[in-house]
């Protein structure tokens, strides 16, 4: 626990918080903590803060929070992952969240089990669990935000993408690597990864919370068995640019974290 | 399981072998192969193959097996990695070698806590069992190799890495990113990833399979706590470059999967 999130329901008007779940045990037990130890702490969707200890007994902190005036940047990646088998996405959920995705969509694909969708690990409460772990590990406020899609071709057909700049979606049959594709799609949009990025915007949060950001990415990864040709068609049809991962055939998770690690430091690297 | 491995004392004088484990389930009930079919095969640390499935009994598979001449190309990053916690370790020896990996140096570091060398995920055993199903999984043949180094002063001391050409090394202090690190040093050494590759090298086998090799590179990659600065200044003085990832702090197997993502692709990319 790198960041102890403060919840905004749990802020009192005097700035105070009492924490009294695993992060006072944390704060107790892990970083030993004294009264008057100031901690860095952060304000789900909101900016980061410090947190002065003034009260502990057992089992319980307070905390007197001073907050940053602008929250930090929104997530500029969101992912349109085909549901993966329920033990594989338990794991993913908090590396997502500490990846710093900001939209994840889950969607059905020819090659996804149809049971898959009936595990508990789709639940809010489970995986918002594993984001606050994974947002507290990796030092970021953003809670990602969860779309499951039962049906790919309507969801294409009616969703338009609106703060979303480039899509891609990784398959062996593309020609390009993911960094071709980028240069050659930065070619025409020679601004790649240059604009604004919400960074200081106290309004990014909630559901139009990406509005005000410009030249986001999406990034598709398929099931297991891969996209269907037809899938891939359809893909193509709504504006997806299609790349190739190179020779090696990667467990969904593995794959995840290596192609959203690598449009980070594109990204990063461009700004 | 995507590939069929094969390991070279099963190998018959007339080209045939005889599967009863695993192996044998798998093409049995998952591929449900008929006899007559050909499969895609390995070579244990050789090349791949043409295996015609020959005769099938219940639990045995016999397989007449017809090899490439050359072997894949053996991999271009070696790693070296403060011994993580046993847990995480486990969990990363399978996706070490489905990413390809040629070298792991596990060591120990100030921050490593000395009784994660006690772990029974260090036994070969229990490693190579995990690789060879990482390699199954990305169709790769190269075993990982791995070296357990309980004091690391004496080891950079000792130790001339003959087959590297750039030592990198992860931590939060680095000034620069991995691209801009990789491009700075591209500046000095041009040649930047196109040199020979052991590319159909049948030779590339055992302890000196990375001599014919050249201009590979050696990652380091701390423990949770990070490398002290003693640590960082040891690795300076021998030539090390130290690069930041960026805000995030990440858990030791994330940081692993997307750095060698990130180190793999921009290999891909120059040659």
């Amino acid at each position: 626990m790198n960041l102890i999130l403060i919840f905004p329901e749990e802020t009192g008007p005097d700035g105070r918080v009492k924490l009294t779940d695993q992060r006072a045990v944390h704060i107790q037990n892990v970083l030993r903590a004294e009264p008057g130890k100031v901690l860095r702490i952060g304000l789900l969707n909101g900016p980061f803060g410090r947190g002065r200890v003034e009260e502990m007994v057992e089992g319980s902190v307070t905390l007197a929070c001073e907050w940053e005036a602008a929250a930090p940047p929104c997530p500029t990646l969101d992912l349109l992952l085909a549901m993966p088998r329920p033990k594989v996405l338990k794991r993913l959920w908090a590396q997502l969240a500490a990846l710093g995705v900001g939209r994840i969509i889950l969607t059905n694909a020819e090659k996804v089990e149809r049971f898959y969708f009936d595990t508990h690990v789709l639940n809010p409460d489970f995986y918002n669990a594993r984001f606050i772990e994974g947002l507290q590990q990796a030092r970021d406020t953003r809670l990602p935000e969860v779309s499951v899609i039962k049906q790919l071709k309507p969801f294409l057909e009616t969703e338009t993408f609106p703060t979303i700049e480039k899509k891609l979606i990784a398959d062996p049959s593309g020609e390009h690597s993911l960094f071709q594709t980028l240069e050659n799609l930065g070619e025409k949009v020679p601004s790649i990864g240059t604009g604004p990025k919400g960074r200081g915007s106290p309004n990014c949060v909630g559901a139009q919370r990406f509005a005000a950001q410009e030249r986001r990415i999406l990034l598709g990864i398929g099931p297991e068995g891969g996209w269907t040709p037809y899938e891939l068609e359809m893909f193509q049809a709504h504006g997806f640019e299609v790349f190739g991962m190179g020779p090696r055939i990667l467990r969904t998770d593995t794959a995840c974290i290596g192609l959203i690690s690598l449009l980070a430091e594109s990204l990063r690297k461009s700004v």
